[in-house]
């Protein structure tokens, strides 16, 4: 393994987490908050260790899909540790396990908290508990690919590793130019739902910290009852842009380059719309008698619907309160999750769509044994590696869920609570049902606890298998053997 | 599609099923229970209607999977509809949903009951409704395999759609003579724990009753509490025969011929009995403060852990009342099951075992992305259309059960008994929680769900596809197309 573009890479995170963390740190000088200095020291400190660690450019920057995966993986973890800093060392958050925990929720845009009140909390750390959803939403490591020249073909390691689906490969020849248009789409439309907040009446630093919120697709509210005391102009802004950046960003992309035909057919799309219209018909069918005007039903279906399916969290209503079956498709919608290509969470509506399309191609089989089939997505095959991948990945998704809720459930909770705990770390959406619903929040959990949520958060940001080999013995075997062997030549 | 083998099958199934119900009849005419002569009545209709349809067997019996399939689902329905018409027609049952839900849970050997209690029930009907396990555990077709000669080859398609598990390929060369011996097996095995029941004082026909349920791992109990208030010694007989009957059958067709060595080396069987160890550590370590003595909470954990992974379902003990992490370990035995090729529920064993080997073998490829390696079982590589159709049935398996979740949440019970109840029927267990848990029954659902869990039941049972593909229409657009193809020319 080539351990010195890791330790590189380890280095230039650092200091790209040094650079954003002087944001708050300003934020927090002009406001005069409480603990802003902290964010200088640690900026500081981060500053200083990435010196060694990328001071020089290892001759040999090629990389396979394994170090790909450690490096991000490892500068997940280093990140978020950073990032916990200045929580823990001012005090705002005591533990360390809960700063830890409220920061990996951060970056990993899920947004499930351990706060029971947040209006309280120094803005520059409200800010920088919204910036880090910005943040994790598109990948530190695709920001570093867009200012960091690297050989050619190792990006797409690094990109593999880190974004939400299993659709990058598109993109191979130009990654680099690619994950720079990417990120002035994310800036773009990030800089559009601000104005339009703005214009409904909201400050300027509330409409930035919310649209960090819904552009990451985290959730981290800035209001005690997230959404629920806003006005409908500006809760309807939200669930919109919610489902937009829920979308797969290919067709942002292909509608900069005036490709609208292209654009419009993309399948997974559709097929995401359409949940979205299924879901919100069903539940406002549930609902409509629990509000005062149907108006008022509508918009917290549409919000609730698009909080969930986009991952994102935000809540304007208890929906713990609602009838069971809201509940079901509410479940379900979190397992659904986002397009492929969004900052959004879950298992992904393409991966779901190519599974459904296998069961009905095994049905078939049955039926015309001798007839070959394909499953096809916008129009062509889908090849045989990618349905066994996504095989895999739903699998394994499946495991780690079961072996997450019984750790949990060490702690004898009910079951609804640790089953939706899971699930909503896991599929980074934030609140779940029961003791963990929309109106509370998972600091009653005991360390041990949030320590197998935080690797649940980390595993379904990063679409597990980078996580996992993290902790599979072979990888550092290997290592050290390699080691060895050079050291015997 | 060979339309006229499906006739003749159905013909000879309705005819096993009227010598069946002779027994049921016998047993009510020598105790004058009441409504006996309902099975008389029953059974000669069913000979009746089987005359024209068995009459003449047609001379191209040959058929491929999915006749196999077609014939098989449709004859489990036929099959519970009869079964189901001694209930409703004698008022036993006063609802035809409830006496068919009754009886598909018989068939399938799930054990959900929609009965409050039982003990009040005429003999010859609780009889009735154990003898379902027992017919169904072992498979009627697999029954009529070893009972009428068919062509060669035929045989297979048949067996590959009712046997539990995707193992049974083995066989294929003396499809007959096996079904043969394992009947004999199934045969032996419930008489041994018949004796060894009146040994401890159970009266001749409750000892049956009781093994029925055991040997089909079905779960319809004889008394209102299942087995809570049976000795310990009916308790540890019962538990020991649930694991025997859950074990792969394979051990002890190898047993009988003298194939030690092999018998013991099935890898499916090790890990099963390593999983049942494992639950009955940590539920002993939970529970066994809550029962009198240590021996007590030895007794009910491993009775319950037994009687959920084997799919039975019989109870000792109200575990809706144990802290929640035993409900959790209880909730994953339901997804895991009992060994392929037993009379049990559940996704199986061997399923698990490769699935999660599938998981090692894809975190290798990513360290070692040049080393091929295939999943291994037995010492074996299996083969890559069998991890494929593994792969298949579990995506499909998690669908069928969201789905249905979704579909009886309409009546907005709670979540956990939502979950569970659907969980307890498609894995063929019978008690679920909360609402459904092993003090409850299924009485309160309304028809619509009713009918949906009895899907689940069949759906469970069957392995999902043979049911499945009676639900697509390309099967009859096919029929029909070579019907008309047929008459044109």
């Amino acid at each position: 393994m080539n351990t010195k573009i890791i330790r590189y890479i380890w280095g230039y995170v650092l200091r790209i987490e040094a650079v954003f963390m002087l944001l708050p740190f300003i934020i927090g000088l002009i406001r005069h908050d409480e603990g802003f200095m902290w964010f200088l020291i640690v900026s500081a400190g981060a500053a200083l260790i990435s010196i060694p660690l990328a001071f020089r450019k290892p001759t040999d920057t090629v990389f396979y899909l394994k170090e790909g995966c450690v490096a991000t993986a490892s500068s997940w973890i280093i990140m978020s540790i950073v990032g916990a800093l200045p929580f823990y060392l001012s005090g705002v958050i005591p533990s360390f396990a809960d700063a830890l925990f409220e920061t990996v929720s951060g970056f990993t845009t899920t947004g499930a908290s351990i706060l029971p009140e947040v209006e309280s909390m120094p803005i520059c750390y409200l800010f920088w508990r919204s910036f880090t959803h910005w943040i994790g939403g598109m990948g530190v490591l695709v920001f570093l690919l867009a200012v960091v020249p690297m050989s050619g073909g190792s990006h797409i390691n690094l990109m593999r590793a880190e974004s939400p689906g299993p659709s990058v490969g598109k993109f191979v020849p130009k990654v680099r130019h690619t994950a720079r248009i990417l990120y002035i789409i994310y800036l773009f439309l990030t800089a559009v739902e601000v104005i339009l907040l703005m214009f409904g009446g909201m400050d300027a630093l509330d409409s930035i910290m919310t649209s960090f919120g819904t552009a990451g697709t985290g959730g981290f509210g800035i209001r005690n009852d997230s959404f629920m005391s806003f006005s409908p102009y500006i809760q309807w802004v939200v669930a919109i842009f919610m489902i937009m950046f829920g979308l797969n960003f290919n067709i942002y992309y292909l509608l900069l380059f005036r490709q609208f035909k292209k654009a419009f057919m993309i399948e997974e799309i559709h097929y995401y719309l359409l949940i979205i219209a299924g879901a919100i018909a069903i539940i406002f069918f549930n609902v409509k008698d629990l509000f005062a005007t149907p108006s008022e039903a509508m918009t917290h279906t549409v919000f609730q619907v698009s909080s969930i399916i986009s991952s994102t969290g935000y809540s304007s209503a208890d929906f713990n309160l609602w009838p069971d079956v809201c509940k079901v498709v509410l479940v379900i919608l979190m397992f659904v999750g986002a397009c492929a290509g969004s900052t959004g969470g879950g298992i992904k509506v393409t991966r779901l769509v190519v599974l459904i399309k296998t069961i009905g191609k095994e049905l078939k089989n049955y039926i015309h044994p001798k007839r070959v089939s394909k499953v096809k997505m916008d129009g062509k095959p889908v090849e045989h590696e990618v349905v066994r991948a996504i095989n895999v990945y739903f699998i394994t998704f499946m495991v780690i869920f079961f072996v997450s809720v019984l750790l949990i459930s060490i702690e004898n909770y009910d079951f609804a609570t640790n089953f939706s705990a899971v699930l909503a770390t896991m599929n980074n959406i934030g609140p779940g049902l029961n003791l963990v619903g929309p109106t509370s929040n998972f600091s009653f959990f005991n360390d041990f606890s949030k320590y197998v949520l935080m690797f649940d958060m980390l595993a379904g940001r990063l679409e597990l298998f980078p996580l996992l080999i993290l902790f599979h013995p072979g990888l550092y075997i290997d290592t050290f053997k390699s080691k060895m062997h050079r050291r015997a030549r």
